[in-house]
């Protein structure tokens, strides 16, 4: 990039965070509480309005219908890995991925007020979070786990329930939302717990000067495909943050490939590399370019 | 391969196909009914002794414990893809994959004796069965799904439920087990509905001639270095069928990354490809070279 590219870009990317100060209102999946809902003020402020959605197709129908100006979705967990629904919803709308963020997972054993660890009997939460919490929980003696659909939920369950010794697992916010009472903190079983976040929009944005781009493409069903596809970036020296595999419907053992890259849509070495998978790749999209998320 | 290697190779997966012709105990998860208990039978044949498990945990646990002979797990699916769960399994337990099996998936709508389609008012099944059928559910009127834990044991609730009004969706045998009916037949909405199902044993087989292999490594996060690990199969040829990645615990956004290959591991350019990535790698293991499945 020449200077005058990379002030432009500076500034346009300063002009994409502030654009975030207007409030917005913004999609995720779960009730209030929920580890999504707190990823939108983290990465917004406080003053947006999250909008909570029943399912993740809905956060993207409700951005694509307007109702919402944008979206957040999970798109990977360090411990569990890739949401892949997620990956599907972003080939399948017409949306652009503008944004990216990290946040750090802390898990709570909430009950409602009063009620002590000792009568805790059954713990519910969402299948991940009881998973991440599995050494703590077998340590609880005689304590049955239960699976719900939502962490945040799990929370509103305990306080609609009339049972003393049943504890939800979810975020401090979410027992405050609900007026329950935190027993322990810090539950999960590895601290680096964290989950990646995507922001979808109708509009891109600028990326600004420390970006990362999401593509997804498909390839020939040859020996070495693969390894020419990624050769394209290889080659020109552009780091490779993740690659993902999702199955072809239709066409089984063939891939749909999602991959995300350090660098910006505007790099002449990007467009360079991705003008050379273009020559191999049967399809290939832009899911959006942003800027990184740097802690 | 030398003349004399591939007639002792011939020879060998001969013997290994013959060793399964003793009866054997074959764990797999879910109820009697399973896709997965029709896999076993149809590669192993119906006079082996199928054992149902709770979990894909128990899977690997029986078989490590000597309580079953072998086991069979789904690893992946052409429509819904990976079944990470057992990605992680095969790392974490010290057992050999010994085979693969292509079952092609077929759904059925099964109800009590009698009840005619238009009473059925919900239809209960797995996740992925539902999202399967999606197409054909939705051109019912008036149906509610529901998620259950198991294909099978939707069917074994309908029977035990006192409602004519649910439908299960699972396989044909799953129906005839339980003496329940089926209302109909094939009712995915895509035919190229597949899973691949791996064995896994205490002991190695010889692969035979027409092999794959599966292992899995991690690399140092480097730009760049899963495409040199990529380059030392494409070096010599050697066709990628899978590349699956999983996150490494405690290191976020690092992975380990599980490939297939069509090969055995005694091949040389097999054998030199493996001693090449180990240069790069900073950890790998062969988690078994086995008969490949040609349908």
């Amino acid at each position: 990039m020449s200077a005058d590219e990379t002030n432009l870009a500076m500034e346009s990317g300063a002009s994409a965070r502030r654009t975030a100060s207007r409030i917005q209102r913004i999609a995720y999946q779960g009730e209030p509480g929920a580890y999504s809902e707190a990823a939108i003020f983290e990465h917004f402020g406080a003053d947006q309005q999250a909008v909570p959605c029943r399912t993740f197709d809905e956060v993207f129908s409700v951005v694509v219908s307007k109702k919402c100006d944008l979206g957040l979705v999970p798109i990977e967990n360090s411990l569990a890995g890739s949401i892949h629904r997620n990956y599907d919803l972003l080939l399948q709308n017409p949306l652009e991925v503008i944004g990216e963020h990290n946040l750090h997972v802390r898990h709570c054993l909430i009950a409602r007020p009063g009620v002590k660890l000792g009568e805790i009997k059954k713990v519910i939460s969402h299948p991940q979070a009881l998973a991440q919490c599995e050494v703590y929980l077998r340590d609880l003696p005689g304590v049955a786990v239960e699976q719900v659909y939502d962490t945040a939920g799990s929370v509103k369950m305990v306080r609609d329930l009339d049972e003393r010794d049943t504890a939800a697992i979810a975020s401090r916010r979410a027992a405050q939302i609900y007026g329950m009472e935190i027993l322990a903190e810090h539950i999960e079983d590895n601290p680096a717990n964290f989950t990646r976040f995507l922001v979808i929009s109708r509009q891109p944005v600028d990326p600004g000067k420390d970006a990362k781009t999401s593509i997804v493409f498909s390839l020939r069903n040859q020996p070495g495909s693969l390894f020419k596809a990624m050769s394209v970036f290889a080659l020109r020296d552009i780091d490779l943050t993740k690659i993902e595999s999702r199955p072809l419907a239709g066409k089984p053992w063939e891939y749909f490939f999602y991959i995300d890259f350090i660098g910006s849509i505007h790099e002449q070495k990007v467009e360079r590399a991705l003008a050379h998978l273009e020559e191999y790749a049967l399809f290939m999209r832009v899911l959006g370019s942003y800027p990184r998320h740097v802690a």
